[in-house]
């Protein structure tokens, strides 16, 4: 019964599969009240069972007359006629006029029977039970017939139709209440594997929370259907498959994450072959991130197996099965809003699959250009930074500087930045950066964190305006200005900026007495050491190297003596969380690092946190120079002064460095 | 205390008044759980109080090992670790691995202290407890470190952020499950005026349905708002400060419709100039539609007075006020969608205001042009037709053919037509455009309904592609063919379509016994007219000289003698409604109009209903090529057969005449 593909097909081979096993169409009517149907999408067509107006209607305040009566009236000679009624707005009663006649009317009242035309009050003069006519009428004046705007019968609005304002108002005028509309598709979202835990209590060490469920959540919800979450699936294929079978029996739609590749825990195609329909329609698509994405039909009913990793996971979502949720909602397939924009820097692609790669916009004098994201598909950096992405095809090795590519933005609202910060990570930045864009609400600003080499490369690349770095220099033990000298860039500028303490960092209550580095040097300890050419970690071998010298022997011989010297940590907090846990007993961290964290701190030294401006990002109306000057403000240092771990003197601001 | 405008302001003047008085901006915070977040804005800047990922993390299923012990590893010459442990993801334990150690490791799992590489499995080979490693591993390869992705402290998303799927993956990433938003807010509707009653029960004669309180729900809901009605205020000023009270009592805004211009029951100014506060910000816009549009502030709350009319009241919701709403809910301005189209007809400005146009857009030959809607503020037809509309500058006198302007445009949903048909309304051609519909669903269709004579001119005027005609000539008493080879119209083409049945609409059981003609010369019976030139009146004028002839006296005695011969009705909505209603005891209409009506049809005869095509508009694969041959077809025939009232015979779509 089942037909298995067990290829990889590329998306739109995916996208024609699901349209071929399941026709998306709405999956049935339901009736809502007026005031609940917006947003919705109308299941008939809708015929107006009244007339609007549903009467003749004055359209001014005056009197009713027959046109002829007042064919002889004149400016200085009026028409005198007899009024026999008065009719209100709201009125229901039923009059008629004859010849000689007139009846007295305000705007929206019924028109008497026998009447053909409004005389303005302006024209007319009332007088002892008279009206004194000065203004020949014409037929039909003032008068808006009944149906004139909708008759009986007529269809005013569509099947199919998004029901906005505009339509709900239409609805409205003809008396609908209730209104049909398609029901939305109940989509039951499972999530898979063991490390996996609802955001909600705290983290447990060894597990992840859960983004998937709430992404999916919200991105089903933007797209018409009705999501419930049915939980987390351990790495069981007999956990899988009664969640599975839950979903299946009580929802239109299933859709997974995680739980898709070829590894050993990885259960979904497993248990889907199993189980009775149309089988597994493909499992596995030739593009990155994304590769594995699978999709089947159980019981006629879809189930969407996506990948694990968040970007992956909304990205297949949106590309694969957004628009088949969409058609199952009555909205229809809508086209992902685009902008034209030039690469700022080569973007490579990826051999054999279409790579979607993440990237952020920015506006370039006048020009929009975008710029890579990096961190891979595991990254929720790269979900939050990301302003949408470009597609490079299977054939495309890369996209030179200059190409003008369709970026598929993450959402229409989306701008590009007239500011970019790429800077290593520092609590005091960000709340200068916070304080700023407070003064200066209509800048776009996206501070992207990397380590302080990727701030100063991302200067050299074109895309940063603005970093903060702190790289220790071995043979001078001077910070930034070596660095920036010996790698042969320009164009940069090095403003000194403000000094953290830096330090060990260890249990709670020391438990090794550690006070120094050759503490380091103990048998019971265990050391994690910083990645090659961090700031700390330069600052680490110039004072083991002083271990070296006091203990006269060779800085080999004192690291090959420390447990734990090659255990590179790549960021601080890798090092914080491995004291916290019991990993390691002792490294060397900033001391705003360790705050609130459930660790000691011991002072060991300053290090200086200096700002790297482009030069050529300057210009004199520019978001960058507002910002430079506010730096320099008093309000920027009161801001530093509040932060804790950090300390200013005063050459903070002055010019160190102009290449 | 009050200040008083009493001069006309224009649209930005009002706006800009709005943002002095209130300044708009977001009234209050609230905490929304996750799954709620979605389309909410953030409130304050979200900083991440956890690494992601909180622990170093293997990305891939193998062991985990010290990389100084692999560095002699090779293809033919492996290396042999001892398996001191096995990690699976989700695993809390802490491990520490020592040098000839390994463990075992799956993806996702805690890397064990001590181990700085993970090795793929596919270079491994497990043999009792121990791991014959094959490659040499790189430092902290396939490791994630911990904070890698997301830094404790780092901010993650910004205050003011929409949260979409992407925003809400993010925030339960660093596991935020309670989300500070802006509360939304909360705004109160009042409807006024003696002759509105709120859609649900049958209409009572001389009412209209209530439509702003809906459309404005519905706008308000879109623009982050809670709104809420509180119903109908009646033409008394006791009545609406009551309700306006208790709106400014318990909500945030008061938005009302309807009582805004000068006249006798316009109460919303006098009472708001009583109540405390700024007072009236102004009171009179610059603008058609829109001038009765007025704004207050009460005890620090905005009240606006929006027209009655729904268009004028829509559109200056949304030219005004819209987003003034959007920034307390901390949406924020938006751009309303627009598109440059090219005028395909001359559209008119209205001299001293700023003159909003509705109009609808149509593809032609490539290129998008706009189209002036008629109707007038207060048409229903108008905003159900139109899919924008254009700005005419208070200075201009007119827009020409062939201008190319910004077209705002009523949602981005919005797609120029492909096919435009202005028609005589007939429910037999409605039923067909459904099936035809249905058939080609890719198509844009637009019907608009206008008598005969719009159909045809409309055609001459370049767009309209397609109509439906049906006017006698009272000269050779033939349809349709006469009068257009009279007016010089080129390039049209009329075929033949079907028989409807014309005849007497009189009260239900016909009390004044109508039979023929002659009866409208009783004295107790009232009848009502159609306008001259349609063909209905050209039908009754016809059999009139007939009775003028059998009682040899002139039709002008004829009709003296005929109460109500001068009562002409636009529609036969109206007649059928004057009927009903008892105004009139007799008039003459086609049988559709009557069917489903409390009326009785006495037959008299058969007009030709005929399609007339646009020549220019024709081109092998547009969709009125498709539509005509559609209208050849079976299926169309079968359609027109379930039709009551109408015939059709052999000549049916045969050519009549080409121009």
């Amino acid at each position: 019964m089942s037909k298995i593909f067990r290829r990889l097909v590329d998306v739109v081979e995916a996208v024609k599969l699901l349209d071929e096993a399941l026709h998306p169409s709405p999956l049935g009517v339901e009736k809502v009240s007026l005031d609940k149907a917006g947003g919705r999408v109308l299941a008939e067509d809708i015929v107006s069972k009244i007339d609007v107006p549903s009467f003749d209607r004055s359209l001014r305040d005056g009197y009713a007359v027959r046109y002829e009566d007042t064919s002889h009236a004149r400016e200085d000679d009026p028409v005198k006629l007899r009024i026999v009624a008065e009719v209100e707005a709201g009125s229901d009663k039923v009059l008629y006029i004859r010849r000689g006649e007139a009846a007295k009317i305000a705007t929206g009242a019924p028109i008497p029977g026998g009447a053909n035309a409004v005389v303005m009050v302006e024209y007319t003069r009332e007088e002892e039970g008279y009206v004194y006519v000065y203004k020949q009428a014409k037929p039909g004046e003032w008068i808006q017939y009944a149906g004139s705007d909708v008759m009986y019968g007529e269809p005013v609005l569509r099947k199919g139709t998004l029901l906005g304002g505009r339509e709900i108002g239409v609805l409205a005028a003809i008396g609908v209440t209730e209104v049909p509309v398609y029901r939305r598709p109940r989509v039951a979202i499972i999530s898979t594997g063991d490390e996996i835990m609802s955001p909600g209590s705290p983290l447990k060490y060894g597990m992840i929370y859960d983004v998937n469920a709430y992404t999916l959540y919200t991105r089903l919800l933007e797209d018409g259907a009705e999501p419930e979450y049915l939980g987390i699936a351990r790495d069981s294929p007999e956990e899988l498959e009664s969640l599975l079978s839950r979903g299946i029996r009580n929802y239109d739609v299933v859709v997974t994450s995680g739980s898709t590749s070829v590894g050993l825990r990885d259960n979904l195609y497993k248990v889907l072959s199993k189980m009775s329909g149309r089988g597994i329609l493909f499992h596995g698509v030739k593009a990155s991130p994304g590769k594995p994405t699978m999709a089947a039909v159980v019981e006629d009913k879809l189930v969407m197996g996506l990948p694990g990793f968040p970007v992956s996971c909304l990205m297949m979502y949106d590309r694969i099965f957004s628009n088949i949720i969409r058609r199952m909602s009555g909205l229809g397939m809508v086209e992902k809003p685009r902008i034209k924009a030039k690469a700022g820097f080569i973007l490579r692609g990826r051999e054999g699959v279409k790579y979607y790669h993440p990237v952020f916009l920015k506006k370039v004098g006048g020009e929009t250009y975008f710029y890579p994201i990096h961190g891979g598909s595991g990254a929720i950096t790269a979900l939050a930074n990301a302003d949408g992405y470009i597609e490079i095809p299977e054939n495309v090795t890369y996209i030179d500087v200059g190409e003008v590519k369709d970026v598929s933005l993450f959402s229409r609202r989306i701008k590009p930045s007239d500011l970019i910060i790429v800077t290593s990570h520092s609590i005091a930045l960000d709340n200068l950066v916070r304080d700023f864009k407070s003064r200066l609400s209509h800048a776009h600003v996206k501070v992207i964190y990397g380590g302080s080499t990727a701030a100063v490369y991302a200067v050299r690349d074109g895309y940063n305006d603005f970093g903060g770095m702190h790289i220790l220099d071995e043979a001078t033990g001077e910070y930034n200005i070596p660095f920036l000298k010996s790698i042969g860039i320009r164009d940069i500028v090095l403003y000194r900026g403000f000094l953290r303490e830096i330090g060990f960092v260890v249990a709670k209550g020391n438990p090794k007495g550690i006070k120094g580095f050759n503490d380091l040097l103990k048998r019971d300890v265990r050391f994690v050491n910083r990645t090659g050419g961090s700031g700390t970690r330069v600052f680490i071998d110039i004072n083991l190297r002083k271990v070296a010298d006091d203990q006269g022997v060779s800085f080999d011989e004192i690291i090959s003596m420390i447990e734990g010297y090659n255990i590179e940590a790549k960021t601080h907090s890798s090092i914080v969380a491995s004291i916290e846990s019991g990993k390691a007993d002792v490294g060397v961290v900033t001391r705003p690092a360790t705050i609130d964290r459930n660790v000691d701190f011991i002072p060991l030294g300053w290090e200086n946190y200096d700002f790297i401006v482009n030069r050529k990002s300057l210009s004199s109306d520019g978001v960058l120079m507002a910002f430079l000057k506010y730096l320099e403000s008093d309000e920027a240092r009161e801001v530093l002064k509040g932060v804790a771990g950090i300390k200013l003197d005063d050459t903070y601001m002055s010019l160190l460095l102009e290449l």
